[in-house]
């Protein structure tokens, strides 16, 4: 059996299910239907139910770690489940997570151990502030992704994101160096907020037609679809993986919760499509 | 009772064990004595020896994220055990989280509760690379330590945070933003890695003496301790809390030690003081 690269993973993803469209399982236990209040695992049965009823519709989900660690070793072991759970009956689909993560060289190979092999994600998201040579643990693993953060979707991110150095913003210094040189094994993509489109378009005119992003702000956060598909799209009008958490998650907080997940992931996975040439 | 904020703590705990060091509780459990290898807590048990060794040499004990992690939900619980064990055995020794964290306003929430709430740290590490209102939630925890990446040690740490803008490496634009803007709950410390104290000595300069740095880099990675002392002591001689952790936790692989990090760490705690006026 020849594995495939999270790049293959998730272009076939892409190719099966017409979408760019990534489902964000960012579960905070407050705001879950009551149906699942006295569930032993509530995010991780609650997570079943939208990953069945979307799974079909997007081309990768993406689980952000944050939810799951302040559930203690219990949300830790229902993170795992997720990810075995997605692997098991959509195997198609790869499994991102969003974590965030980067310390020392030494450090990292912990990273690559605990997200890769013990938790099983296809793909992790990184820091970029401690450079290349800290990351080459987890860039080392050519069969897993590594997303690199960019430009980022929250109010304040130009405060250093959009420093000028050598007259060019930070994230644009990133930018061409995950793309010139951290990404020798192909495995690199870039975080760019869907709530930047104008800079979303300086990153794709600098780093070329093929990497791909990870676009999170789609949704709650309001980033405007058309604005970075025009902005963003590369050679083949696939590079972005534009993610949708709480828009999604939460379009019920009802019993129908898992049904107006689906339409809503509908909704916006067609609303992707209509601006794809 | 008044509770002592992290930094109370951490001065409280410099004064009673005459001390600035730092024992980095990163346990690899490839690397343990072989007298752990059938525990079923490895790194709980390893680190209780090295705790109760060291206890009254140090300021304050760091526990790297990553070390635990890999071991997945046991090496969760074996970290937040690690912490329940020194507040119950050692109150007055705070403990710090070297998990590096750091993501958008909304899942930082999540962050927080699992260090402060769940693990029961004093405080944590995290990367400044989504500006200070992504950390708000995490700022907000005036009791709380938020210790922000600013120089760090490892070998490629130039090739982002020495970027010039506006006549100044990133790393000070980080270290000024912290000291100026981020600081209102005077919780805020900065990483300065101590293998480069031409940087830390410009990073004083720009903060002023009042700020405490936490300073990785000594042992293993090569820091000199003369130099640091030199470039980053402020007003009252106790402004750096200097950490080793191979150095310290592997002096011997042998029965002994415990007591061969018990003499390493005094060595390294006199060492220090040697270099205090």
């Amino acid at each position: 059996m020849v594995l495939m690269t999270f790049l293959q993973k998730l272009k076939a993803a892409m190719q099966q299910n017409n979408s760019l469209f990534c489902v964000g399982l960012d579960p905070d236990v407050a705001k879950l239907p009551t149906q699942f209040k006295d569930s032993a695992q509530p995010l991780l049965d609650f997570n079943k139910a939208i990953i069945d009823a979307t799974a079909d519709l997007v081309c990768a989900f993406k689980l952000n770690s944050a939810f799951y660690e302040a559930l203690g070793t219990s949300g830790l072991e229902q993170l795992k489940l997720t990810a075995q759970y997605i692997k098991k009956n959509h195997p198609g689909i790869p499994v991102i997570l969003d974590a965030k993560r980067a310390d020392i060289g030494n450090t990292n190979q912990g990273y690559a151990i605990s997200t890769f092999d013990y938790l099983g994600m296809d793909a992790v998201t990184v820091h970029p502030y401690l450079g290349g040579e800290a990351l080459q643990p987890l860039l080392d693993r050519a069969d897993k992704g590594v997303i690199v953060l960019c430009r980022t979707s929250n109010p304040g991110a130009a405060e250093f994101q959009d420093l000028q150095a050598d007259g060019q913003p930070f994230y644009m210094h990133v930018a061409k160096r995950v793309a010139k040189d951290w990404n020798q094994n192909r495995n690199c993509l870039l975080v760019v907020g869907a709530t930047y489109p104008e800079e979303m378009k300086s990153v794709r005119q600098a780093v070329g037609p093929d990497m791909f992003f990870l676009v999170p702000g789609v949704g709650a956060q309001g980033g405007d679809i058309a604005a970075i598909m025009a902005a963003g799209l590369g050679s083949n009008q696939n590079e972005l993986v534009i993610n949708s958490s709480r828009d999604i998650i939460y379009a019920s907080s009802d019993k129908d919760f898992a049904q107006a997940a689906r339409q809503r992931a509908q909704a916006t996975r067609d609303e992707i499509n209509k601006h794809r040439s």
